[in-house]
């Protein structure tokens, strides 16, 4: 360091002196007021809160004001507040109501309350630094006369106690709130402390015509509120499979795990009354990318550091142990968080009988295009001859995804974009470049109205991509030969509301195949950018057609390809008939068949052509979801012409038996018996198995660490039933020699 | 761990082995065919872009085939390419063409090429797993025959020699291509190795009808290219002031940073070419917030282990301190986020002397309302005596705020909502919960149309809030009691294109204040959304008038109220006049004044109130930019009306003097003289002093430890011009005491 003279001229150094320590840590100080509130457990920043103006006891100075001696928030099973609101499912100590309706407390004075001296307010706060013209401070008056936006009255006056009611706003904001009693004097006001009991939750509503989610239909409501078993679809289009899933938004812990969320995610307190704000945030959330959110995406098949996706039962373990470790939860692909995003949507708003949060549903679009960030190309590049060139074919098809929709206005489009949303938590590559996707409208997707956010444009690709089979050529060039209009976005399911059946809304996001809507909603969706193959390859006069097969996990069998001629001449096909092993991602994960047939039809008939699969060929290198996916393509020699057929075979995995004992009674003792034989050969290593029951039986678990091929395992489970209704209990097998297997039984509890 | 029982019966255990060791990175296998890529600098993972099919040279089976021996990508600056492109001014060892415009290249064989037999390709391939499909990898073809997106053709043909003419596509990737040469033969293709001489810089292009940056004004796209030397507008809107900034885009490594930016941001290459998806990424990049990115903001006054965003003369030293050291560079506020941004979009897409990349422009908005969301309101809250309350209010309006305009189509978009958009690259709170914002439209904004991407909402609300002053009652509620439409987004103001002056561009984000388009625009906002305060306050009958003053710092001044009776009654006024210390952020620093004058007027009358201000009750208190913020307002006795004036009152800091030795010329060293006196009392410690001077000087600075009171300080520093025109050698002063004192010195260059 250069000291500068001491006189009239400083003296210049070019190097300054190196500060010392760690840099401090840079503060909102110079930039805003107050740190934004955006934690729901924030509290303590809020002084003003307390009698102001008077440092001694307002009881000495007016002893003729009102003085308040008990709050009773009514939250009692058997009191108002819960009967009215349906909270009795719900395990938690406190008061839980919904917006837009009126709820009661009962203020205990120190003498009788006179409406025409006395004024009085019930105060509402959440968050810290709240304030009136921000929502997180309410001031609520028993007095039309002062105005709120909330309303208040007296509904009942006994001796020295009053029943007020209270109707929060169809818009406030949503999360735990902090209840006061204020007595106002002309020398200050008087204000009951903070009292912990006295917190209460207060919820969306689409029950309430004025709330943004309102949803004008009981059965929906129903369905999304009530149920905690949930049925999610996956395998493919024609051969659909169910998961059974415990949403447990009842358990112990869930709601202040959701809670939790969105205080992780540092979201603004004012925002948290909005349904497209608080979707937006937790499609961010639910995944562990850019933000440490709840779930750690893995599609690798080595889930060793923590429970394998398809092994999941329900959401209660996800979000509970998110809540205790702060540390995201190991591991999920699509299902995982779509049905945790449900729980989630259930709980944040809800949790009472019948009176819902915001709508929410998990759906599974089959043949899924991905990653194309609005393209709606998806290509497969084959080579001079008609074969699959794999090193040139990036791009995948899932075979299935799943996503949420939720159920809400959309007051920031123009008319007509309100109801179902698309929501989608599984991090993606190039959603708008961050790993969340939507609230996007699903009437927008379906009219190609794709300019709108969020990410509609991505979500309408994923369902509409056409699939273009390129040949390619020696010099690198490449010529489309076939484009396949119909074969993503093939079908789209959800559970029926109430049901256990599947309900297929495919309709709700396409129009039909060849419609004049449909080609007028992808000129539309050009219009906003979407690129389209525009070549239309002359379609061959020979078709493919590929079995709908059944087969067990370890059987060998005939896998069969039809040829038909349907010209008036004879046909030649040089076919390659390749059979890949294929995570549910349409990834490949290796080849276990190559054949090259050449097949000879005549004309206008048609030619069977059997190709053997033997199961030591695919047994080795088997990936989770046993998905075997076979492509033919192959050449017309006769005129030049490229035809094409793909198919996905799910191997059936072994099962999983549960047993339940006799008929059930709440709070009577049950029993549950999962029985499985390990029926293949070699042992089982590592082996977990779960179960757990919604409103029966929470999660449980058992480690195995072997069974040998050919034994057997038993495992007995006791449990007590705490609601009556139809109900599963649901099991999971899981090993990294064997993923996907799963069982459940139907019980159906009396009062 | 129990291992289970050999036999028929496995035992269970509820707790398995714990992994040992960390867990595993999670990979993409299974999710992604191959990794997304996402590096400009990536190139490794082409094995393929060698000669396939044969394992001996090709010449020992096939020698008629042509051999290339020498390629020339014609770069000097003598040559064609250069010439064309005016790329003179830059400082790089490679080609730097635009898409949409042809260069040349020129290729030697071993025997005279014969356009009849001979096949041959010039391949373009940028990042990993290069794909046809996707533009990543480009085969050019010298004949019409052979399609391609990017054009070819044989310009000359000379002995063995030919040269081409390639045109990319205007909607081709950004980025640094490599190139190869590749003959066809029937064996195989032989083809030139990676020469990294051979890799060329492919940018957008302004000056391309097809371009979505095209530009159609020469001015524009001048001020857009050319200009390094930029002025930024800052102060108030009555007392507009101005920065010099040196965008610096010529300077040797100021490319390469700006192409860093964005591998460093993983953004996909196959999105490099849409201008939408690039700004909005750089957006997001520009800031350290969520990813890391270039600079740290920092508001607090506490620079001590950076330098203070008023020090920084321009953005070389930024981006080239990025680039290197991988790491934020320490500090930022608004007009850094927008210099550095305008650089990175000079830069990103050209450097020619007239083909430019995406015009792109710093705008400065003069009360710009912050942090609200899309709500329309500023909340300013009083006391029952009109008096301001601190604590309660929370919001700030900016003294001014600069972020940045880009020109480009909007195909995302209906038409109409092309040309200018906003991009901010300012860390802002709640820009949908991201650190980012925009491209939004400024046609859009202006049509109150925000329901289109990105966050038109958001600047809208920038430029159009209410400030709305409450009454707030001692229980708590609150009264709208003025309602002041104007104040916000008070004028907007960028540089005019190639000239000195400012440009008053207010108009082109809202029509006149009161005028029947302004209500439209405000009720089609509402629709969408955003929040208003509908409550219309009587307004009051006594005006208040502030004055706009030009104080030096260190100075006592007078502050004069006026009061304007305009009823024909007497009216009586009791005020507060409050003045503070502000941050240019509006948040309050310290309160230095407070008085509480009883005006009495006359009807039809004026009367001043004149407030003494001593220097030494602000000095202490003082912060950056010196701003001093006079609030004055009051209840008027007669009618209960509050009545309400604001003015910001920017002090002026002591300059710094720059001298420049006689007329400059082109590669003559000249000199540049700064002076500075310390015109206090007392000592200003750990002074910075910055200098550098657009084509004439890059950044340097030195550091004096102490400059004493009284004492002045001489530094000479010897340069050499670069290029004629002219230009301004830049200064700025820096401490922990006296911040943003800066001077300058305009100098013409002589060829």
């Amino acid at each position: 360091t250069i000291m500068a003279e001491q006189g009239s001229t400083p003296s210049p150094s070019d190097a300054p002196p190196a500060p010392s320590g760690p840099p401090p840590k840079v503060t909102t100080l110079g930039r805003a007021a107050a740190p934004m509130a955006s934690s729901n457990s924030d509290f303590t920043e809020v002084p003003e809160f307390e009698v102001f103006g008077l440092t001694v006891p307002l009881s000495s100075v007016c002893p003729e004001y009102l003085d308040i001696l008990d709050v009773d928030m009514m939250k009692k099973p058997e009191e108002i507040n819960k009967m009215q609101h349906h909270t009795s499912y719900y395990h938690s100590d406190f008061l839980i109501v919904r917006r837009g309706q009126e709820f009661q407390v009962n203020i205990t004075f120190n003498r009788p309350y006179d409406s025409d001296r006395d004024k009085i307010a019930v105060e509402f706060v959440i968050g810290s630094s709240p304030s009136y013209s921000k929502g997180t401070y309410i001031p609520v008056f028993p007095t039309k006369e002062r105005q709120s936006s909330w309303e208040g009255r007296i509904i009942d006056q006994s001796g020295n106690s009053v029943t007020m009611g209270i109707t929060p706003s169809a818009n406030c904001v949503v999360g735990k709130y902090h209840m006061f009693v204020a007595v106002a004097t002309p020398f200050g006001i008087r204000r009951t402390r903070r009292d912990k009991s006295r917190d209460l939750y207060i919820l969306f509503n689409p029950w309430s015509p004025d709330d943004a989610v309102f949803l004008n239909d009981e059965t929906e409501r129903e369905e999304c509120v009530m149920t905690e078993m949930g049925i999610i679809y996956h395998g493919s289009y024609d051969d659909v499979s169910e998961r059974n899933w415990n949403y447990g938004q009842f358990n112990y812990g869930v709601l202040d795990a959701c809670l939790y969320i969105m205080d992780r995610a540092n979201m603004p307190i004012v925002n948290r009354g909005d349904p497209i704000k608080v979707t937006r945030k937790a499609s961010a959330m639910l995944n562990s990318r850019d933000d440490d959110g709840v779930l750690v995406g893995n599609w690798s098949g080595d889930y060793t550091f923590g429970v394998a996706p398809t092994s999941w039962t329900g959401s209660t373990d996800i979000l509970l142990g998110y809540a205790s470790s702060k540390m995201p939860v190991c591991y999920a692909q699509c299902w995982v968080y779509a049905a945790v995003f449900n729980t989630w949507s259930r709980i944040w708003p809800k949790f009472s009988l019948r009176c819902l949060g915001i709508p929410a549903r998990v759906v599974t679009n089959y043949f899924s295009a991905h990653d194309n960030d609005g393209n709606l190309k998806t290509d497969i590049i084959l080579d001079e001859n008609g074969k699959i060139d794999r090193n040139r074919t990036r791009d995948s098809i899932w075979n299935y995804h799943c996503w949420n929709e939720c159920y809400m206005s959309r007051p920031d489009l123009p008319a007509g974009f309100g109801g179902w949303q698309v929501v989608d938590a599984t991090p993606q590559e190039t959603s708008d470049g961050m790993y969340r996707c939507g609230p996007a409208s699903v009437q927008a997707i379906k009219h190609g109205q794709i300019c709108y956010p969020f990410d509609a444009a991505f979500v309408f690709a994923e369902v509409n991509s056409d699939v273009v089979f390129y040949s390619r050529r020696k010099d690198g060039t490449m010529d489309p030969v076939r484009v396949n209009h119909s074969h993503v976005g093939r079908m789209v399911l959800t559970k029926t509301p109430l049901k256990m059946t599947r309900r297929d809304i495919t309709d709700q996001y396409k129009f039909p195949e060849g419609s004049t809507e449909e080609r007028t909603v992808l000129e539309k969706a050009e219009e906003y950018g979407c690129e389209r193959e525009k070549s239309e390859p002359p379609v061959a006069d020979v078709d493919l057609v590929l079995p709908t097969m059944e087969i067990s996990l370890g059987d060998d069998f005939e896998f069969e390809v039809e040829f038909i001629n349907r010209s008036n001449q004879q046909r030649t096909v040089d076919a390659y008939v390749i059979g890949s092993v294929v995570y549910y991602t349409g990834v490949t994960s290796s080849e276990f068949l190559f054949d090259t047939p050449t097949v000879e039809i005549k004309p206008n008939m048609s030619k069977k052509e059997l190709v053997e699969v033997e199961s030591k060929s695919y047994m080795r290198d088997l990936v989770e979801q046993a998905n075997l996916n076979f492509i033919v393509t192959g050449k017309v020699n006769e005129t030049g012409q490229i035809v094409t057929a793909m198919k996905v075979v799910t191997l059936r995995n072994p099962k999983i038996m549960v047993e339940v004992s006799g008929p059930g009674k709440v709070n009577e003792e049950m029993m549950a018996t999962v029985q499985f034989t390990n029926p293949f050969s070699f042992s089982l290593d590592g082996v977990y198995i779960r179960m757990e029951g919604p409103g029966v039986m929470l999660p449980k678990s058992k480690y195995y660490s072997m069974i040998t091929g050919g034994s057997s395992l038993t495992w007995t489970e006791f449990f007590t039933p705490q609601r009556s209704g139809t109900t599963r209990v649901m099991v999971t097998l899981d090993c990294p020699a064997l993923r996907q297997v799963s069982g459940q039984a139907s019980i159906t509890i009396q009062a």
